[in-house]
């Protein structure tokens, strides 16, 4: 690319799939992103830009003009042009809604009505539906005279004249059972509709437990409104664990990793900010000190041990809880038994390191009461690290913060100001 | 639970498909675990089993004797019970062969030729086939014939009388295409087999990237071995997420949050000791400056600061790294470019919580050199962060060790070690 011999590239352009080049606009500088972007075919635009992470997506869609937008929507299913919409501006969308036809706009209009990561968000509206009175016989001449099946198409669902849903009839039901049976015997009852309110996160859990590959989407009425499939399904699970990685370090999941260097200092500095207000909090508490600093100078040594330990510490509780409250296994009735557990681990390393940095605090600064004071304030810091590693993201998903975006930087003030303090308080008292 | 009712909680438990029953045992302290756990009925035992945590797993399975380990293998598909024996002592392993006919037999055996973490460890071997010669209507009655498909069956695979991959056909293509029409004429050539030798994360991203429900495995003589369907994707692409999760904190993605206490603590404190070592590196920096310290007791009050700063900084160039990383968006072509920007992000922030640090110190200690000094430790600091933030998971990506689990540490070993000696020699050679 660098050398300037487009041809090639153009040609593994083409042997990519949209998912493929979107990953490859994503790895690639401004420059030479500009470039090969200009170079993807028309009727894959669509399908690029639904792949790219925010960031990448709102910079290559602000150097598109109206047609090429209108262009690019008009390649998409329904679901993905309802995703693509709400990152347009309101101009845009309403040339788009122009372009479509009365039925596609009919539909793209019944999914914008849902919040966009709810199971109606999340839709398609290209179900195949057939009635429970009629044979498989029937049912196959249809399917014959109708044609190519939407992607991901595992099953129909079987509605009432008022489009109540009562079950799905899987393709390979079709094609195994006798000809002359029934809809209404053949199909599988068990396959249970989703809400439309339902949330993107438990729709995925329920893709996962009951394995499915596609699920029938509902209205309050049980009337049938569109389809859930597994691609989508991935694409949520995938984001949502982006989401809790990059949150830990403050970041966003929509983070383009070149994006311009303004944009990202600025972000970031955020971050930086929240967590310099509660550095100089810790601060705050050694200059409480300063004398006994000042005396003790070994103390000053000791003071990123004593708090990184428990930085360490708590952050593996925090860890284990952000996960399990994720999963949904953490409630009213187990907190207790998992704090015991946590503060028993706690007890256990907290000796056992407080003994191994006493030895060597021995060795080091010859001072037994010294290796004392230290050995304490291991064991005090471990404790209050598990008591933070429990309740502050407890607390944080009771009152409806995500403990992955905030939990880190609190429990490490928890952590730096209570092993400080342990520490000089300690040392102040027994050594001075 | 609690109050002895059992009859509500087994009524309730036959209401859960597998994974669901799964979690439950995962949420619950091991009392109740156990009670609930003989409650599940055995024809489930097996699919429970496979949906648990590697901890809990083990510690049920160590209470079931060889006879009802064999039974719950026998309710599972082949690929399952390939994951399953893995974690079977090896006469267990011998019983539950010995129990399976000559023709599962073989295909297990065939699974677990391959290495668990691969296509062909993935897989599962209930393929069907049929040839290209023949028309649909003759694949129609043949499946007619055979009754119900395996599940996920999106599509049969063509092979030739060798056993050699040609193509999918897709069930909805024998259902929407003329009866008349070759299986040769019909079928989807572009779906590409797996070689069962590709790793594991790989296939996870070609199903992602080309949406897929499920994929042939072929041997390297292009023979069809196997399929792959998304439903053990997608346990893939989640389990792949909670250890990048876990590793970030130093646990394990099997942890089981009521694991026995001695059990947890000896895990952790190994996780403990190492962060302890880097720690007393950084003591052994402090140590060097003993005397400027007791002289200017302020500088140990804004170590704390300036680390930490260094530290949030640096984790926020590493995790994009890693995220990077795992995408495999970052290579020779680009690193480069990431570390200009990295750095160029790193000044601008520096530079910013440099005047903020520096105003706060002035204001504190009423000292301009101590601001000065405190300000450029941080830039420097910030500077070295993204350094370390880009060729710690570089050279750990390099080398083959996952950047999630040692880079977190490495970084803050650097973050640290540098933070306090940029401030702490520079005010010794301004201060004093």
């Amino acid at each position: 690319l660098a050398g300037g011999r487009l041809l090639p590239v153009r040609r593994a352009l083409h042997a990519l799939n949209p998912a493929e080049i979107a990953n490859l606009l994503e790895s690639l500088p401004p420059q030479q992103r500009k470039v090969v972007w200009e170079m993807v075919s028309p009727e894959d635009d669509g399908e690029v830009l639904l792949h790219l992470g925010e960031d990448v997506r709102t910079e290559l869609m602000r150097q598109m003009d109206v047609h090429e937008l209108v262009a690019a929507a008009e390649e998409l299913d329904i679901d993905d042009l309802a995703d693509f919409v709400e990152h347009l501006p309101e101009t845009v969308t309403q040339q788009i809604l122009k372009a479509l036809d009365a039925d596609d706009r009919a539909r793209l209009e019944a999914v914008l009505a849902y919040e966009p990561d709810t199971a109606g968000g999340l839709m398609n509206t290209d179900t195949v539906t057939v009635r429970p009175d009629v044979t498989l016989d029937v049912v196959q001449r249809y399917l014959r005279l109708r044609g190519e099946l939407p992607a991901h198409t595992d099953a129909l669902f079987v509605v009432d004249r008022y489009s109540h849903y009562l079950g799905a009839l899987p393709l390979d039901r079709i094609l195994t059972r006798g000809e002359t049976e029934l809809v209404s015997g053949v199909m599988e009852r068990e396959r249970e509709a989703l809400p439309a309110s339902m949330g993107e996160e438990r729709v995925a859990q329920r893709f996962e437990d009951a394995d499915l590959v596609s699920a029938p989407v509902v209205d309050d009425g049980n009337r049938l409104v569109g389809r859930i499939t597994i691609d989508d399904v991935v694409d949520v699970i995938r984001r949502d664990a982006e989401h809790k990685l990059m949150s830990l370090a403050g970041l966003d999941e929509d983070e383009d990793i070149f994006s311009p260097v303004r944009g990202a200092a600025r972000r970031r500095a955020v971050w930086l900010g929240i967590n310099l207000v509660t550095a100089f909090f810790a601060s705050s508490v050694v200059d409480l000190f300063q004398g006994s600093i000042s005396k003790v100078v070994a103390l000053a040594v000791l003071m990123p041990v004593v708090a990184s330990m428990g930085g360490i510490g708590g952050s593996q509780t925090l860890t284990l809880m952000i996960r399990s409250l994720a999963l949904g296994q953490i409630g009213a009735h187990n907190w207790r038994f998992l704090l015991k557990k946590e503060l028993a681990v706690a007890a256990i390393n907290g000796l056992l390191w407080a003994i191994v940095v006493g030895a060597v605090a021995l060795m080091w600064f010859h001072s037994p009461l010294l290796a004392l004071v230290v050995g304490m304030a291991i064991v005090i810091n471990q404790t209050i690290a598990a008591l933070a590693g429990i309740f502050v993201p407890l607390t944080l998903h009771k009152i409806g913060i995500d403990p992955a975006l905030a939990g880190s930087v609190i429990l490490t003030t928890f952590t730096d100001v209570c092993g400080f303090f342990s520490l000089l308080a300690l040392g102040t008292l027994i050594l001075l």
